[in-house]
Order: C-alpha cells, then sequence, then structure tokens
C-alpha cells in the first residue's frame, strides 16, 4: 500500500487516513507515556502524537531523538481535534529523521534583534517571520489583482540610472563601464510617465534603495515599491485609487491570513475597519489641528510626531493634499487654483505607522519643468529624456508611490519594517 | 447631454453610441475629403473618420492640425466594421488637441538600433515596443499565477549581498557604509534555499545583476530572474515545474495576446506547440548529437552554436540534464548513480532562443559542501549562514532559475534581448 505525501494545508481532504509529512520538527513535548511533535513544513503546523502503548517502545524512542528543527518524514493517521490550531492532529506510525539538527541556535529563550536578524536565514522558520512573509505575498498578490483588473500593464522601470530622482542626499552610486558612474534608482516614477504615454495606465513594482543614515524603525536602505502612473488622470484619481487599493489589501488580508493574523496576535479587527471611504484633508487643514500641539513650524513637512498627532484617534488611513510646493518633487503640478500648492498627497496609515503612499498630479508644461530642473539645480541633460514627455503630446497625468514593507508592518502590527522584509537591509547589515 | 469616456480596448460595449477617447495621434492618411486618423491611447488603436462632408470645413480643418503623437481628446460615434483591427472604427464629431507635437523623432523612416534605444522613451509608443511590454505582463502574472496554484510564496531575495554567487569576474560592487563593499545579486537562489526551510516551496522574482562584457543579443547587465525553490524536491520536480510552467506561459500569451502576436508578426502556431511534455536527453545524450557538428570539446559547457545543433529541428524546448560537475555551479548535488554528473538541468529553446532556465538538485551534504567551497576558494565566512541550512534539518531540494527577458524574446520572436525590457542596460547603456 502506498501512503499518501501530503501538506499539512491539506490534511482536511484525509481524515482517518494514514498520510506521510516531510517537514521539520518545531518543538516538542514529552512526558513517559506521550511525545507531542509539533511538526512544520512550510505550508502549516501539526501536533503529532506518539503513544508509548500504541507506537511500542521502539518507535516511542526513535521519536524521542530528533532534535529541533530536525527534518523528518513523519507516518500516521489523521484525526480532527477542534482544539488543534489546523483542526486536525497526526497519531503518528513512523517517524525517519531526514536530516539531523543538534544545539538548533534559536532555542526557547529571548533572543536580542541582532542576534535574530544575524540568523535571519534560520529565523524565518520561526512562528512570527513564516506568517509575516506569507502575509507579504498575499499583499503583492491583492496589488498586482487589483491593478490588472483595473487595466493596469506591469512596466518593470530600471535599477541603474543616469542621475538622481529624488536628490541626491540618499543616492548609491557605483562604478559601471569606463568610468561611467550608475545610480540605483530611488524611484521609477519618471520611468512610468514615460510608459504612462505608452500604454495609459501602468505600474513598476520592484526594489528601490536610499542611503538612509537614519536607523529608526521605518527605514530600510533597501525596500520594494509599488510604483502606479496613470495617462490622463487627476490627484482625485490618484486619491481614489490609493483608497481602493489599500481597502482591497485589507480585505485580501483579512481572507487569506486569519491563521497568520493569529500567529501575529494581530486583532483583525483593525484590519476590519480598513474600508474607503477615508478621511481627506489638505495640508492647511492638518496643519490647524497641530495647533499649540507639536513644535511644528507652518511650511515644513510633517514629521512622526506631527503625523502622529495629525491621525490621533484615527482608525482609517488619512489622505493629505496640497502640500507647500516648497517641500515636494519638482516635477509636481501646482493647484490652478492657488499656486502655492502642490497637487500632491500623502497617505498617513494609523497607529503610528506614518506615510506609506506618496503621490499626486505630475506638472505638464514644458518651460514650467524646466524653470523647475533650474530652480533645484538638477542637470538638466540627464532630464531631456523626461522633458521630451512634454514635448511630444504631453496629458495630465498622475501615479504614486506605495512602500510595500511599511504597508506589510501595518498589515501586521510588527514594530519595525526590518520584519516586513525577508533579509532586510540597513547601515550596518547585509549579512545574511 | 454627457458623453461617456471609455478606454480603446472597451468600444466594443457602445456600438451605435457617442464616446468620447483620450490618446495621442499614432498616424494620418488624409485625402481632400477625408481624415483617418490613428488613435492609440495604451488600451488599443482605432481609426477615427472625418468626413469633410458629415463634420463641415472648420472640423475637417482642426482635425488636420495636430502633429504625429498629439495628445488629443476625440468625441465620435463607435460604428462596427469587420475590416478594422479592433473591429470598430469612430466617426469623428469633435476633435480637441490636449498637448501638441512637433517634428515626433520617431517617423516614418527607419531609425538604427541607436537612435531608438537613446529615444526609449518614445518608441515605446510604437506598436511593437507596446505588443512586447503587454506579452511581458502576461508572461509575469502566468508565472505568478501558476505559483501561487501550486502553493509557492512569494519571498524576496535581497539585492545588496556580502559575497558572489556565481564567480566574481561578472560582479557589480559599490560602496556600502563605513567603508563596507557591498555587490549586487547575481542570482536570489542560496537565500531561496533558506526560504524553501522555511515556507516550503517558494520563488523571487526580481532584478539580478551581470557585469557583462559580451555584447551579444542574449546579455543585459540588469534583467529579471525567476528562482522557485522547492524543500524535499528532485531534479525531477525541476523538470516538471520547467515544463508545466513554460506550456502555460505559451498558452496565456496565446489565450491574452492575439492581438499583440500580430503587431508583432509572430506566428501563433509556433507557441502552439509549446506544450508539455518537452523531450529530456542527458549532457552525455546531446555531446553525441554533436559528433562531427561543431568543434565542440566533450566536458566542456555548450556554446551557442552547440545549442542550435542539438535542439536543430525541435520546436519544443529541451531539457539537458546530468551535467559534468566541472561545469556547474559548487552548490549542485552529484547523481548518486555516476558522481562524475551534477544533477543540473538547463532548458533550451527552440529557434536558436538558448539557454532559458538553468537548475537542478542542491548538495544536501555539509562535508561536501565544504569540500567544494574550499576546492572553489570561496570565502568561506560568507557562506556560514548558508552552510547552516546543512547544519540544521537538511532535506533534499531543488530549483530554478528563469531568465524572463530571454523567455519575453522567445515568445514574442525578438532578435535581441534588450528588446524584452522596458528600459534595457547594457555595457555602453544606462540612458534614458
Amino acid at each position: 500500500m502506498s501512503t499518501p505525501c501530503v501538506r499539512i494545508a491539506d490534511l482536511a481532504q484525509y481524515e482517518g487516513q494514514s498520510v506521510q509529512l516531510q517537514g521539520w520538527l518545531y518543538n516538542r513535548r514529552s512526558s513517559k507515556k506521550m511525545q507531542f511533535l509539533q511538526i512544520r513544513d512550510g505550508s502549516g503546523l501539526v501536533q503529532g502524537i506518539v503513544s508509548k502503548a500504541d507506537a511500542g517502545d521502539e518507535l516511542f524512542e526513535r521519536a524521542g531523538a530528533p532534535g529541533q528543527e530536525a527534518s523528518l518524514r513523519v507516518t500516521g493517521t489523521v484525526h480532527a481535534d477542534a482544539r488543534a490550531p489546523g483542526g486536525f492532529e497526526l497519531r503518528v506510525t513512523e517517524v525517519t529523521e531526514v536530516g539531523a539538527a543538534t544545539d538548533y541556535p534559536l532555542g526557547k529563550q529571548a533572543h536580542g534583534p541582532d542576534f535574530l536578524l544575524s540568523n535571519r536565514h534560520l529565523w524565518l522558520r520561526s512562528k512570527r517571520p513564516t506568517a509575516t512573509l506569507r502575509i507579504r505575498d498575499t499583499i503583492i498578490r491583492a496589488i498586482r489583482d487589483v491593478l490588472h483588473r483595473d487595466g493596469f500593464i506591469n512596466v518593470d522601470a530600471p535599477m541603474f540610472t543616469p542621475a538622481a530622482c529624488e536628490g541626491t542626499s540618499t543616492l548609491f552610486d557605483l562604478d559601471y563601464f569606463e568610468d561611467t558612474k550608475a545610480y540605483l534608482t530611488q524611484s521609477g516614477q519618471l520611468y512610468m510617465e514615460a510608459a504612462a504615454m505608452a500604454l495609459g495606465k501602468v505600474y513598476c513594482f520592484g526594489p528601490a534603495f536610499r542611503a538612509e543614515k537614519s536607523k529608526t524603525r521605518k527605514h530600510l536602505t533597501e525596500f520594494w515599491m509599488l510604483e502606479p502612473e496613470m495617462a490622463y488622470a487627476s490627484l482625485e484619481d490618484v486619491m481614489d485609487l490609493c483608497e481602493s487599493l489599500l481597502g482591497e489589501i485589507a480585505a485580501r488580508v483579512l481572507n487569506d491570513n486569519q491563521r497568520e493574523l493569529v500567529d501575529l496576535e494581530r486583532d483583525p479587527a483593525v484590519l476590519e475597519k480598513i474600508v474607503p471611504p477615508f478621511p481627506r484633508m489638505t495640508y492647511d487643514e492638518a496643519a490647524k489641528i497641530l495647533k499649540d500641539k507639536t513644535d511644528f513650524t507652518y511650511g515644513d513637512d510633517f514629521g512622526a510626531p506631527d503625523e502622529e498627532a495629525i491621525t490621533a484617534g484615527l482608525d482609517k488611513p488619512l489622505l493629505i493634499h496640497r502640500w507647500p510646493h516648497e517641500v515636494k518633487a519638482f516635477y509636481m503640478k501646482r493647484d490652478p487654483n492657488d499656486p502655492r500648492w502642490a497637487l500632491g498627497v500623502d497617505v498617513i496609515a494609523p497607529e503610528g505607522y506614518g506615510e506609506i503612499i506618496g503621490g499626486g498630479e505630475r506638472a505638464t508644461d514644458l518651460a514650467f519643468l524646466e524653470e523647475q530642473i533650474e530652480k533645484h539645480e538638477l542637470p538638466k541633460e540627464a532630464f531631456e529624456w523626461y522633458l521630451d514627455l512634454r514635448r511630444y503630446g504631453t496629458v495630465p497625468h498622475a501615479g504614486f508611490g506605495l512602500g510595500l514593507e511599511r504597508t506589510v508592518a501595518w498589515m501586521c502590527g510588527l514594530a519595525h519594517v526590518r520584519e516586513a522584509i525577508p533579509f532586510p537591509r540597513m547601515m550596518h547589515r547585509i549579512y545574511p
């Protein structure tokens, strides 16, 4: 008789049958007569029960030998058990060690963040990182599905660029060939503007780089960014897309990752509230809220304490639009009703997660952009191709950038974005 | 009365109705009494007809003014026309120029590749690049859908790495912080091996970098690579996944991109033949085919002329497995039946597109890997984390890397991979 080899996630289909699992020993509790093996295989976690009376002395002893994170093939019968996490347990009839593990470094004691990050390749096997990466996967799929449904085409932006897009202070450069300098991309936006003129609605979704010296819980040197861009679109269109996208992300996580939210001790009620419409206010209105609350200076960008004061009591993201043009990028369109304002929008997540989206409407006028490039002392020749987009059939267009790790951290309730990416890169960390 | 603003792709839903399009003037044919405006909006192309008799002199003249690639809002009535590319044409009742375009650089004359690549930001608007990017989008979605359906989790690999994975000769390095060197990733595989031990089945799909000095039609310095990795899997499992994945990619392109294949003059019959199973042979068998055909030396890797000779007459990809271990990477598992062979597989596309996939089963034994790292003179300390995967619960595992641009080039029938990526990066090209 051949025993089917199955994944833990599929156990419900095999109730009452004998199956083989292939996984690792996550944990063990033992008494003189019983062994409880927690077995994980990447698809889930199940408890395997070895009773000395049923299994016999030899198997009971063999099942007690493997160390934490040893790899095992385990055969047993699937039994429904309402108390078990996945609803099933396995009554074990055979255990074979595939690969041993002695003194697994991540024991039951609490570890500091440095130790965990240096052992990220092993830490990934633990409950919280596994749950986080599954939710990250859900969020990536939700984003791509929503944009495809809405007619967007994925157009990848280049990683090597000839010039800075968002200012030179956080730029990584490298020697390309024959004394050429290349810069690692900080944003694919300018390229997406070109692509939107070709394909109408586009997005890139890939790594971006910032040589951030700040060691806050919101910064990585390497992060993933989604950047949709739409031709014939306005600031309003961008705000509507931000809203529907974030709403659908929360809904998908709630639908697909109930177990992971439990593992992360993340209250689903918090995510259930992320339903459009979201509150919107202008920078001017937001600044008024701050009066006498923080040391904010009118005209400046909001800092983290300002964002927290503005969003206090909110359980949905807040869209802040129409910013002083001085604090926004050179390519932003000015409000035709009041040229003090740039038609930008920041989306601030609740619970102190801060800015997760920045975007807006882009300037369409060639002369205005040439003037801005001069004012900002940017190298004009590097932007000639970008200016071509205004020379040949310029149209109103708009888009935004969403930081994936900040979104994952928010959905998962993580304390630091470094837990929201599989292998975080920070000022003092490029290993493993 | 408000006229609905619609996308060209949706025109079929508005037959007989008046609609407004927002797009660009792709091309124009005129006579004294008729203007035929080819209008594109990123979703498709439609012909707008302006008849002097119906439209009147003023509109007729106005419709004749905008240059190629001027942006336009065009109102008209949707009429079915079997001869039209999308099945519909627009009888134009109003034309408004949104943004002018004078002397658009990409005229009707033939341009050389350097000129086109320097104007890639505009070239994207042409029929072939647009069709290619749409097919690239389909292929990306097909890959992600197939892997999700099969239980894979997307785990992004880092771009900054502390050491080389595939040899140091084609490595880009850069100054990280405080005198640390970082290297741009050549492959996420080692990281995917760690992730597979946590999540069972994983994949990364992101940029990879090779400082390639070769100027062949198959090389880019920056390309996108899919790398699935499976725990408890063998070379056979990898070959089966290669087969089903490539089969589904071809089926999806055939289903979703009929119009784009026409635009690219790509014969769908070629793609219809890419149906599993694919032929499989060992390196040893492939080498025998070459006898007296090329100047191949037994034991070497196959060059492009060898690959073409081996796949001559085939209309499906060929899987070549069991390679001399000397030509494969240090982490490959040896064939237990004959240790001369590494359990690797290369997938060679037909029509001269060459290797699009390389993969295989990974070595599981700690002592063997330590020996290989020493033999290959690799810095052991940089691989300690990787060796941990064999110290703690090692399991049989396998995976592969698929080059996205080579796959896109093959599906689209392109002459060069540089057309298969939105903004190609090569030895002498990082602009725009």
